[in-house]
């Protein structure tokens, strides 16, 4: 039996390069079907439905959908909002005023955990609803996942700028610190990894969140290989924490919290300037420079893996055909099947929900100053078609005439 | 009268997307010639000349010279030395003693003016001898040429930025200040006006170091801007001084010096990091959020102007071709002819070493923050025709049923 009623699609936390490929994917599977009598975009996420800030996206043109999909950060614009019980009532309420039978929620985990708690208010109330949750975030920490749409992206303009980076300290050598988004998950960092394509290419070293942070572990580590090369790059996330598992940025006092709960790490080089005042106070190293790459890693113009584009593209459409089609609820997840081939699901948003996927050991050296094969054998198709790659000259060194 | 000899070629100071264009284009361009026996790459600039640190050219396949074209970064790694007298001395004695006829150099003034001086010392011998210098610059600061080679990609690059960083703020809003290179001149910062597409998109607020910075107008601007749009993007030179001329960052006690006596403005997050304390304590602003471009922006892999790539190229081979073929002495410079179409000159060295370039008046709003539309039919061209844009929704708003 067809269920007859009006589409909601929202999108909320962080943007990312491709997060409007889903939105697009929704809408326009969505208006394929004759049971679905309008389909709107909610601004701002949940507070724009608890608001009744909606966009009639049934009245946007399809070459202007097109040309969204290919523009980064979040179209119907985001919130931090995160949806408590009296709130979800709030958009319960809105729901069923505006006869809303499907709900789409572009986000990380937290959204997932929004979709669920909707859920169960219309299941209370007998509503007759389908909510799915569609997955977006750079972390790439969602579980369930092999990965998540967005990543793909940020990991190629990471990959991208440490290869920048790398030829950029080898020009003008000294010590290069780079600090990459990820609070708990290293994946983005990770990605760094990808630089490393001539022998000494750098990052030479790699923290993630998922191991312990010591400094004095890290001053040796950059004391060693600048005594071998002359040079080093150094690839960390903003996450990493010490053996107590207080953030390293946390020792700085910068402790403005979000909503959530959560310490804001990013906007602000202050990870990278101390530990650029270690390396130079300790080591005695005379150039030391650090570049915290912030928003730009996310909203990024330009940059972009075509195989990540093409798959948040589809969890859209899959959301919207699941929900029409199937009358399921759930939060879709992106399983791999092949090298390099991808299937989805509909996985329950409680395994989805709330919950956070960490690098596995089996991507990070036994040092825990870098990554493994196995990771680049991971992140590689994810980069998509159209990476580049860095090229060195190899001409023989000419003979010395006066020095002999 | 052919001059029968050795080609050396070097790069100096900061690295560019492009720089390594114009080497290949004077590798590919000397190859040519039967006098020229043969070309050689000095590594790290002066410092492998007087180290008779070569890489014979002559030897390198022209595929992997394509392939290190495109390649972000000096090929041939940089210097920060500026010879004095007794250094082109030393210079000069090994081109003696390996037979060096030509003498391409790539950089800034300060490399312009390291050719002036080696060219001087071979006339007082009566060594025959041709030394040009190939500009090359993201700052966009070279006197007599109408933009540098490498300023069109790092303009791309924080153009995209900034389109992206505007996109976001929209999605998360707040003030976000966004830090670009540039001691003296602001052309790299006000390359973020190309974000401007939309009526209220930002940069709204673009600060360069041409106009004197006052942190009490900064802030009266950026609440104009965040009490009419609910957010403010701003742009900002890390270059940007005082009305005394001191520069910002240096009350912050930042004061390491390179060899031409300059502050360390790069690699350091704490100009921005000053500005956001700013907004905040003063403003009582919750989100405020800065990013400092720091290396990214000159050495990204994967973001260039296919303009200022020709263009690089071109210079190259130019030079190659006034030394060998019309055996006379300068710097090539760039000169607009059409729109857009441009030619090259041989100019005197004179006339381009040591002196910086600045945005004209014209390029400058009254209020001295923001740029002009004489800039961005200036700029444009430059960015190149692969430059992409950014699309909004522009769907209507539907009826609210509860909040009437």
């Amino acid at each position: 039996m067809k269920l007859e009623g009006k589409v909601v699609v929202a999108q909320g936390g962080g943007p990312t390069a491709v997060i409007n490929e889903s939105l697009v994917g929704v809408v326009l599977e969505s208006r394929k079907f004759p049971q679905i009598t309008k389909v709107y975009g909610a601004i701002n996420g949940v507070r724009g439905i608890v608001n009744e800030d909606f966009l009639d996206l049934t009245q946007e043109t399809t070459n202007n959908l097109e040309r969204v999909a290919v523009t980064p950060s979040s179209a119907l614009f985001s919130t931090r909002d995160k949806p408590d019980k009296a709130y979800c009532q709030e958009i319960f309420k809105v729901f069923k005023a505006h006869d809303v039978r499907y709900f789409f929620y572009i986000g990380g985990n937290d959204s997932a955990d929004t979709v669920r708690i909707v859920n169960e208010e219309a299941e209370r109330s007998n509503y007759e609803f389908r909510a799915i949750h569609i997955p977006k975030t750079i972390d790439n920490d969602l579980m369930l996942n092999d990965h998540t749409p967005g990543y793909g992206s940020a990991a190629k303009f990471v990959a991208q700028s440490f290869i920048g980076l790398n030829l950029d300290n080898r020009a003008l050598p000294g010590v290069h610190i780079g600090v990459v988004m990820g609070r708990n998950s290293g994946f983005l960092t990770a990605a760094s990894s990808i630089a490393q394509k001539y022998p000494d290419d750098g990052p030479h070293l790699i923290y993630l969140p998922e191991r312990a942070f010591k400094i004095d572990r890290f001053l040796s580590d950059v004391k060693r290989i600048y005594d071998q090369h002359g040079r080093c790059v150094v690839a960390l996330s903003e996450g990493i924490r010490d053996e107590a598992g207080v953030p390293i940025i946390e020792r700085l006092g910068t402790r403005e919290k979000d909503s959530h709960g959560n310490v804001s790490l990013s906007g602000t080089g202050a990870l990278g300037d101390l530990l650029t005042r270690e390396v130079k106070d300790k080591l005695k190293i005379g150039r030391v420079r650090s570049d915290t790459f912030g928003y730009l890693q996310r909203s990024f113009l330009g940059c972009v893996s075509d195989v990540d584009q093409r798959e948040a593209r589809e969890v859209g459409e899959k959301a919207a055909q699941f929900a029409i089609w199937q009358n399921v609820d759930g939060s879709i997840t992106i399983h791999r099947t092949g090298y390099y081939s991808v299937d989805y699901k509909l996985s329950s948003l409680k395994e989805v929900a709330a919950r956070t996927k960490l690098m596995p050991d089996a991507f990070i050296n036994a040092e825990a100053n870098n990554v493994t094969e196995a990771f680049k054998y991971y992140l590689t198709p994810l980069l998509g078609s159209n990476m580049p790659s860095a090229s060195m000259l190899r001409a023989p060194r000419a003979e010395k005439l006066l020095q002999k």
